[in-house]
Protein backbone atom coordinates (compact mmCIF):
# COMPACT_ATOMS: atom_id res chain seq x y z
CA UNK A 1 0.00 0.00 0.00
CA UNK A 2 1.06 3.36 -0.81
CA UNK A 3 1.80 5.43 1.73
CA UNK A 4 -1.16 8.23 1.97
CA UNK A 5 -0.44 11.59 -0.41
CA UNK A 6 2.56 10.27 -1.87
CA UNK A 7 3.47 10.53 -5.52
CA UNK A 8 3.07 6.98 -5.61
CA UNK A 9 -0.21 7.29 -3.96
CA UNK A 10 -1.89 9.43 -6.50
CA UNK A 11 -0.27 7.63 -9.21
CA UNK A 12 -2.31 4.39 -8.43
CA UNK A 13 -5.55 6.28 -8.76
CA UNK A 14 -4.24 7.64 -12.70
CA UNK A 15 -3.66 4.03 -12.85
CA UNK A 16 -7.15 3.22 -11.76
CA UNK A 17 -8.50 5.61 -14.05
CA UNK A 18 -6.12 4.08 -16.92
CA UNK A 19 -8.39 0.96 -16.38
CA UNK A 20 -11.43 2.31 -16.61
CA UNK A 21 -10.17 3.74 -20.30
CA UNK A 22 -9.21 -0.10 -20.60
CA UNK A 23 -12.66 -1.42 -20.28
CA UNK A 24 -14.10 1.17 -22.41
CA UNK A 25 -11.96 -0.23 -25.03
CA UNK A 26 -10.07 3.46 -25.03
CA UNK A 27 -6.14 3.37 -25.06
CA UNK A 28 -5.16 3.22 -21.62
CA UNK A 29 -4.28 6.42 -19.84
CA UNK A 30 -5.42 7.80 -17.00
CA UNK A 31 -4.61 11.37 -14.96
CA UNK A 32 -5.24 12.71 -11.66
CA UNK A 33 -4.41 16.29 -10.55
CA UNK A 34 -3.95 17.01 -7.22
CA UNK A 35 -3.81 20.56 -5.27
CA UNK A 36 -2.93 20.29 -1.71
CA UNK A 37 -2.84 16.81 -1.37
CA UNK A 38 -6.95 17.56 -2.68
CA UNK A 39 -7.85 15.45 -5.81
CA UNK A 40 -9.38 18.08 -7.82
CA UNK A 41 -9.54 16.41 -11.71
CA UNK A 42 -9.63 12.90 -11.95
CA UNK A 43 -9.65 11.99 -16.22
CA UNK A 44 -8.95 9.16 -18.71
CA UNK A 45 -8.71 9.05 -21.95
CA UNK A 46 -11.84 9.26 -23.76
CA UNK A 47 -11.08 9.95 -27.65
CA UNK A 48 -13.04 6.75 -29.22
CA UNK A 49 -15.87 7.69 -26.72
CA UNK A 50 -15.92 11.15 -27.79
CA UNK A 51 -15.07 11.26 -31.33
CA UNK A 52 -12.81 13.66 -30.15
CA UNK A 53 -8.90 13.49 -30.79
CA UNK A 54 -8.59 16.35 -28.37
CA UNK A 55 -9.98 14.27 -25.78
CA UNK A 56 -7.04 13.27 -23.74
CA UNK A 57 -6.94 12.70 -20.50
CA UNK A 58 -4.71 15.06 -19.53
CA UNK A 59 -6.90 18.04 -21.40
CA UNK A 60 -9.94 17.03 -19.81
CA UNK A 61 -8.32 16.94 -16.78
CA UNK A 62 -6.39 20.32 -17.15
CA UNK A 63 -10.12 21.57 -18.33
CA UNK A 64 -11.82 20.16 -14.92
CA UNK A 65 -9.05 21.67 -12.17
CA UNK A 66 -9.36 25.01 -13.38
CA UNK A 67 -13.03 24.99 -13.45
CA UNK A 68 -12.83 23.58 -9.73
CA UNK A 69 -10.34 26.19 -9.13
CA UNK A 70 -12.19 28.72 -10.98
CA UNK A 71 -8.40 30.40 -12.65
CA UNK A 72 -6.84 28.97 -15.60
CA UNK A 73 -3.68 28.68 -14.56
CA UNK A 74 -2.85 25.58 -12.16
CA UNK A 75 -0.16 26.67 -9.75
CA UNK A 76 0.59 24.69 -6.77
CA UNK A 77 -1.20 21.58 -8.76
CA UNK A 78 0.56 18.38 -9.82
CA UNK A 79 -0.57 16.14 -12.48
CA UNK A 80 0.00 12.61 -12.00
CA UNK A 81 -0.49 10.77 -15.73
CA UNK A 82 -0.01 6.89 -16.21
CA UNK A 83 2.14 8.12 -19.71
CA UNK A 84 4.01 10.40 -20.92
CA UNK A 85 1.66 13.43 -21.88
CA UNK A 86 1.68 14.13 -25.99
CA UNK A 87 2.74 17.66 -27.88
CA UNK A 88 -0.96 18.55 -27.68
CA UNK A 89 -0.91 17.66 -23.74
CA UNK A 90 2.68 19.38 -23.39
CA UNK A 91 1.13 22.51 -24.66
CA UNK A 92 -1.54 22.38 -22.74
CA UNK A 93 0.59 21.78 -19.50
CA UNK A 94 2.34 25.10 -20.78
CA UNK A 95 -0.18 27.10 -20.97
CA UNK A 96 -1.38 26.10 -17.71
CA UNK A 97 1.94 26.75 -15.98
CA UNK A 98 1.18 23.60 -13.77
CA UNK A 99 3.92 23.43 -10.87
CA UNK A 100 4.68 19.30 -10.84
CA UNK A 101 4.05 16.95 -13.84
CA UNK A 102 4.72 13.19 -12.86
CA UNK A 103 4.27 10.65 -15.46
CA UNK A 104 4.31 7.03 -15.44
CA UNK A 105 5.71 5.19 -18.65
CA UNK A 106 8.21 6.81 -21.60
CA UNK A 107 6.63 7.38 -24.85
CA UNK A 108 9.60 8.04 -26.85
CA UNK A 109 7.47 7.98 -30.32
CA UNK A 110 4.63 10.19 -29.17
CA UNK A 111 5.59 11.95 -26.11
CA UNK A 112 6.72 15.74 -25.33
CA UNK A 113 10.33 15.24 -24.57
CA UNK A 114 11.75 14.32 -27.79
CA UNK A 115 9.44 17.13 -29.40
CA UNK A 116 9.23 20.08 -27.61
CA UNK A 117 11.75 18.92 -24.95
CA UNK A 118 10.36 20.87 -21.71
CA UNK A 119 7.48 22.27 -20.37
CA UNK A 120 7.02 25.79 -18.52
CA UNK A 121 9.78 26.64 -16.71
CA UNK A 122 7.49 27.01 -13.67
CA UNK A 123 6.94 22.99 -14.20
CA UNK A 124 8.75 20.44 -12.19
CA UNK A 125 8.74 17.15 -14.03
CA UNK A 126 9.29 13.26 -12.78
CA UNK A 127 9.33 10.53 -14.75
CA UNK A 128 9.05 6.65 -14.27
CA UNK A 129 6.87 6.52 -11.40
CA UNK A 130 5.45 2.95 -11.43
CA UNK A 131 6.50 2.55 -15.19
CA UNK A 132 6.40 -1.23 -14.93
CA UNK A 133 2.45 -1.67 -14.25
CA UNK A 134 1.56 1.79 -16.63
CA UNK A 135 3.32 0.53 -19.45
CA UNK A 136 2.09 -2.82 -18.98
CA UNK A 137 -1.59 -1.91 -19.11
CA UNK A 138 -0.70 -0.04 -22.19
CA UNK A 139 1.15 -3.30 -23.65
CA UNK A 140 -2.04 -5.29 -22.88
CA UNK A 141 -4.15 -2.93 -24.02
CA UNK A 142 -2.28 -3.53 -28.12
CA UNK A 143 -2.03 -6.89 -27.28
CA UNK A 144 -5.39 -7.37 -27.15
CA UNK A 145 -5.85 -5.08 -29.98
CA UNK A 146 -3.86 -7.64 -32.62
CA UNK B 1 -14.42 40.97 -52.46
CA UNK B 2 -12.98 37.71 -52.34
CA UNK B 3 -13.47 35.11 -55.17
CA UNK B 4 -16.15 32.65 -53.53
CA UNK B 5 -14.88 29.60 -51.60
CA UNK B 6 -11.18 30.83 -52.08
CA UNK B 7 -8.71 30.58 -49.15
CA UNK B 8 -9.07 34.02 -48.82
CA UNK B 9 -12.80 34.07 -48.62
CA UNK B 10 -12.74 31.22 -45.62
CA UNK B 11 -10.10 32.98 -44.32
CA UNK B 12 -12.23 36.25 -44.05
CA UNK B 13 -14.96 34.24 -42.02
CA UNK B 14 -12.08 33.31 -39.72
CA UNK B 15 -11.10 36.93 -39.12
CA UNK B 16 -14.47 37.67 -38.59
CA UNK B 17 -14.64 34.85 -35.54
CA UNK B 18 -11.27 36.56 -34.22
CA UNK B 19 -13.18 40.23 -34.21
CA UNK B 20 -16.24 38.03 -32.10
CA UNK B 21 -13.06 37.14 -30.17
CA UNK B 22 -11.99 40.91 -29.86
CA UNK B 23 -15.47 41.95 -28.58
CA UNK B 24 -15.45 39.81 -25.84
CA UNK B 25 -11.85 41.01 -24.34
CA UNK B 26 -10.38 37.60 -25.58
CA UNK B 27 -7.28 37.50 -27.29
CA UNK B 28 -8.76 37.12 -30.97
CA UNK B 29 -7.79 34.51 -32.82
CA UNK B 30 -10.43 32.85 -35.32
CA UNK B 31 -10.87 29.44 -36.63
CA UNK B 32 -12.94 27.91 -39.58
CA UNK B 33 -13.07 23.92 -40.60
CA UNK B 34 -13.66 23.59 -44.35
CA UNK B 35 -14.72 20.70 -45.92
CA UNK B 36 -16.27 20.01 -49.47
CA UNK B 37 -16.03 23.89 -49.66
CA UNK B 38 -18.82 23.56 -46.12
CA UNK B 39 -18.04 25.41 -43.52
CA UNK B 40 -18.44 22.56 -40.89
CA UNK B 41 -16.95 24.52 -37.82
CA UNK B 42 -15.76 27.94 -36.70
CA UNK B 43 -14.64 28.95 -33.79
CA UNK B 44 -12.96 31.72 -31.70
CA UNK B 45 -10.30 32.02 -28.65
CA UNK B 46 -12.56 31.53 -25.30
CA UNK B 47 -9.93 30.61 -22.96
CA UNK B 48 -10.93 33.52 -20.34
CA UNK B 49 -14.57 33.43 -20.80
CA UNK B 50 -14.21 29.28 -20.30
CA UNK B 51 -11.30 29.91 -17.58
CA UNK B 52 -9.68 26.82 -19.46
CA UNK B 53 -6.33 26.98 -21.69
CA UNK B 54 -6.98 24.76 -23.78
CA UNK B 55 -9.88 26.62 -25.26
CA UNK B 56 -8.30 27.98 -28.42
CA UNK B 57 -9.93 28.58 -31.57
CA UNK B 58 -8.55 25.35 -33.08
CA UNK B 59 -9.33 22.92 -30.17
CA UNK B 60 -13.18 24.19 -30.51
CA UNK B 61 -12.67 23.85 -34.16
CA UNK B 62 -11.30 20.24 -34.28
CA UNK B 63 -13.65 18.74 -31.54
CA UNK B 64 -16.87 20.33 -33.64
CA UNK B 65 -15.60 19.53 -37.11
CA UNK B 66 -15.09 16.05 -35.68
CA UNK B 67 -18.70 16.01 -34.15
CA UNK B 68 -20.09 17.00 -37.02
CA UNK B 69 -18.66 14.58 -39.41
CA UNK B 70 -19.22 11.64 -36.69
CA UNK B 71 -15.05 10.71 -37.36
CA UNK B 72 -12.17 11.98 -35.21
CA UNK B 73 -9.98 12.09 -38.18
CA UNK B 74 -10.42 15.36 -40.73
CA UNK B 75 -9.64 13.77 -44.22
CA UNK B 76 -10.52 16.41 -46.74
CA UNK B 77 -10.80 19.34 -44.35
CA UNK B 78 -8.85 22.98 -44.14
CA UNK B 79 -8.45 24.60 -41.40
CA UNK B 80 -8.49 28.92 -41.57
CA UNK B 81 -6.88 29.94 -38.56
CA UNK B 82 -5.94 33.51 -38.08
CA UNK B 83 -2.56 32.72 -36.19
CA UNK B 84 0.15 30.06 -36.52
CA UNK B 85 -1.22 27.25 -34.21
CA UNK B 86 0.23 26.65 -30.93
CA UNK B 87 2.16 23.92 -29.86
CA UNK B 88 -1.12 22.41 -28.11
CA UNK B 89 -2.99 22.94 -31.37
CA UNK B 90 -0.28 21.60 -33.50
CA UNK B 91 -0.03 18.68 -31.63
CA UNK B 92 -4.43 18.43 -31.65
CA UNK B 93 -3.76 18.66 -35.95
CA UNK B 94 -1.27 16.30 -35.61
CA UNK B 95 -3.55 13.53 -34.09
CA UNK B 96 -6.59 14.75 -36.53
CA UNK B 97 -4.35 14.21 -39.96
CA UNK B 98 -5.97 17.39 -41.13
CA UNK B 99 -5.59 17.45 -45.22
CA UNK B 100 -4.56 21.54 -44.92
CA UNK B 101 -4.10 24.39 -42.48
CA UNK B 102 -3.86 28.09 -43.90
CA UNK B 103 -2.93 30.61 -41.31
CA UNK B 104 -2.27 34.07 -41.17
CA UNK B 105 -0.19 35.67 -39.16
CA UNK B 106 3.17 33.59 -37.76
CA UNK B 107 4.10 33.74 -34.39
CA UNK B 108 7.35 32.94 -33.89
CA UNK B 109 7.36 32.89 -29.96
CA UNK B 110 4.50 30.46 -29.26
CA UNK B 111 3.71 28.96 -32.68
CA UNK B 112 4.32 24.90 -33.55
CA UNK B 113 7.23 26.03 -36.56
CA UNK B 114 9.78 26.96 -34.09
CA UNK B 115 8.62 24.12 -31.76
CA UNK B 116 7.68 21.01 -33.27
CA UNK B 117 8.75 22.53 -36.89
CA UNK B 118 5.42 20.56 -38.86
CA UNK B 119 2.38 18.62 -38.38
CA UNK B 120 1.27 15.46 -39.98
CA UNK B 121 2.69 14.23 -43.00
CA UNK B 122 -0.72 13.76 -44.42
CA UNK B 123 -0.66 17.76 -44.03
CA UNK B 124 -0.37 20.41 -46.38
CA UNK B 125 0.34 23.98 -44.73
CA UNK B 126 0.23 27.34 -46.18
CA UNK B 127 0.98 30.46 -44.11
CA UNK B 128 0.71 34.19 -44.24
CA UNK B 129 -2.61 34.20 -46.02
CA UNK B 130 -3.98 37.87 -45.40
CA UNK B 131 -0.94 38.35 -42.94
CA UNK B 132 -1.45 41.92 -42.15
CA UNK B 133 -5.15 41.89 -41.74
CA UNK B 134 -4.63 38.54 -38.92
CA UNK B 135 -1.51 40.62 -37.36
CA UNK B 136 -2.99 43.69 -37.40
CA UNK B 137 -6.16 42.74 -35.39
CA UNK B 138 -3.59 41.31 -32.40
CA UNK B 139 -1.50 44.20 -32.17
CA UNK B 140 -4.71 46.34 -31.91
CA UNK B 141 -5.71 44.25 -29.00
CA UNK B 142 -2.41 44.67 -27.21
CA UNK B 143 -1.92 47.86 -27.67
CA UNK B 144 -5.79 48.57 -26.37
CA UNK B 145 -4.55 46.13 -23.31
CA UNK B 146 -1.55 48.21 -22.38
Amino acid sequence: MAELFSDEYFMRIALNEAANAYERDEIPVGAVIVSNNKIIAKAHNLTETLIDVTAHAEMQAITSAANYLGGKYLQNCTLYVTLEPCVMCGGALYWSQISKVVYGASDPKRGFKAKIGELHPKTEVISGLLEDECGEIMKSFFQKKR
